[in-house]
């Protein structure tokens, strides 16, 4: 006998979208069953993630869009995830881009879900690696996560994709040295966008500078230039894309950096299980309305207590 | 026989800035008897916490100084912490403010001491509460914090101080509206900056609606306008804060909202202490290396064997 959480994990790994939708949601609320569906996961490793970054505005949904034309002509079967808030994917951008992407989400071979960036900092969603990681079960070729990059994001995204394409466009001019610190770091591939703009050929000529000056023992980062309104480019990243994907793949690192932190939060969040806010608070209320009240011995106090009814 | 951490307490009770510095870098980088240091704290209650909090470049740090003037004159003892990267007391800004604040650099009667944001969201140091509870050991009248206001870290100022006084310019028009969501909840005092710029009425209009309309039982909040340059209207503002102090005073519901988030964080400290993270990032390495690896699966299974380790 299955039950229904496992029937449900059945028919996600069938290719249900519904199934899948539903599972999302237990996951991402931390609905009855979410961790006993999440340690029931095997990663079969035959799903990429593909992570698109960059700041708003950069034509990161565009530059999806296309993507996502040119690897269904290949027969591919992707799902997106897009925390990006402004997104057409996420309801948040103008009609004419909602409209544009209708084509894809009745679409049987692509699964689009939106995602908010609420609980977590810098524009990624709290659950993005569990929600990544049940997605994964469906047997997509391809997971492709949008988010906007501002900060501590980039980092996580870095760990969570197996490439990790960053998206610029030359609306600082051509001045690179205002990238900020640390994208040198979680970029597999440069994507110049809006190539077609006077300012993108400085943009370019100084991207390539920099990832030759930092080139390593496994080469020089690519520069790709798209002009994704017009798909111009596509064909040269999806090349780089999976290129990269078959040959050096996932920055271990990274990863490691990235599932260490996920594991701590799980520890932390088994470890304060126990710890009933309200009564911390309305504990706190009364103690600091004693002379000489000190937080850190109330803290210690009601431990204690929690400890010894606990016994 | 006192240990040297208890003779270093007795020091800042007695008055020495120098002990007082040694203790705040002890408790900022938690040094070893941080802990029994802050266990060991007695609030009197005597002196008053004052939060000055804005936007960058709304004068925060000019009215700081105006301020340590003006009770300076009346007999006051001081201590400013300063969070705001912009702010002078820094090293952040122009050498000009630098200058003029070395008067009190020197003054028995006032300890300033600047705080990097590091480690906290939102323009708060990490350790700012702890170091306010170690320095009212050192009997201030009143401990000034002034942090730049960017979202979360007003909330957290709000449940520190004892009266938050919430500072803005005339820089986005007169358009209320703009200001953040939650100032009114947070603000005791509002300050009309650069008061003697042209549209500061403006502003100052729309604030006396706004806290107006919002009226409580308690009254309005009231608004000050002040030239902090030429010290006008400091003596009001100064007013309107003891005035606050010797009445209404500390939100209680704040407060019990700010030390419950800090109990929180000491219990975490607390329960995380045996997580060795270099372990676990090794164990993750390894385990994520075999075929159908799962991070959830993973954590438990480090904690398990944590756990059988320790018994």
């Amino acid at each position: 006998m299955q039950t229904p959480l496992q029937q449900l994990h059945a028919q996600i790994k069938s290719g249900s979208f519904r199934a899948l939708a539903r599972g999302i949601t237990i996951v991402e609320n931390e609905l009855t069953g979410y961790d006993a569906l999440l340690k029931d996961l095997n990663d079969t490793g035959n799903t990429k993630v593909v992570g698109i970054t960059g700041p708003p505005g950069a034509g990161k949904s565009t530059l999806v869009n296309a993507l996502l034309g040119h690897w269904l002509a290949e027969g591919l079967k992707i799902a997106v995830l897009a925390v990006d808030p402004s997104s057409p994917f996420n309801y948040g951008s103008l009609l004419g881009d909602r409209i544009r992407m209708n084509e894809f989400y009745t679409n049987k071979n692509i699964y689009i879900r939106s995602l908010s960036a609420r609980g977590a900092l810098g524009g990624l969603n709290a659950k993005i690696v569990e929600i990544t990681d049940l997605v994964k079960e469906a047997r997509f070729d391809i997971v492709l996560v949008e988010t906007v990059g501002v900060g501590q994001s980039e980092v996580e995204i870095a760990g969570l994709a197996d490439c990790t394409v960053v998206v610029l466009v030359p609306e600082a001019g051509d001045e690179v040295q205002t990238l900020k610190a640390g994208i040198m770091e979680i970029a597999d591939i440069f994507v110049v966008n809006k190539a077609d703009r006077a300012d993108a050929e400085g943009l370019y000529r100084n991207l390539r500078m920099l990832v030759h000056e930092k080139a390593t023992d496994g080469g020089e980062i690519p520069v790709v230039k798209t002009i994704a309104t017009g798909k111009d480019g596509v064909a040269d990243l999806s090349r780089e894309i999976m290129g990269f994907l078959e040959g050096k793949g996932t920055n271990k690192m990274r990863r490691t950096y990235m599932l260490t932190e996920k594991a701590l939060q799980i520890i932390r969040k088994i470890r304060m299980r126990d710890i009933d806010t309200d009564a911390l608070a309305a504990h706190i209320g009364v103690e600091m309305g004693k002379p000489g009240c000190n937080i850190y011995r109330v803290t210690e106090e009601f431990l204690r207590q929690l400890h010894e009814s606990s016994r």
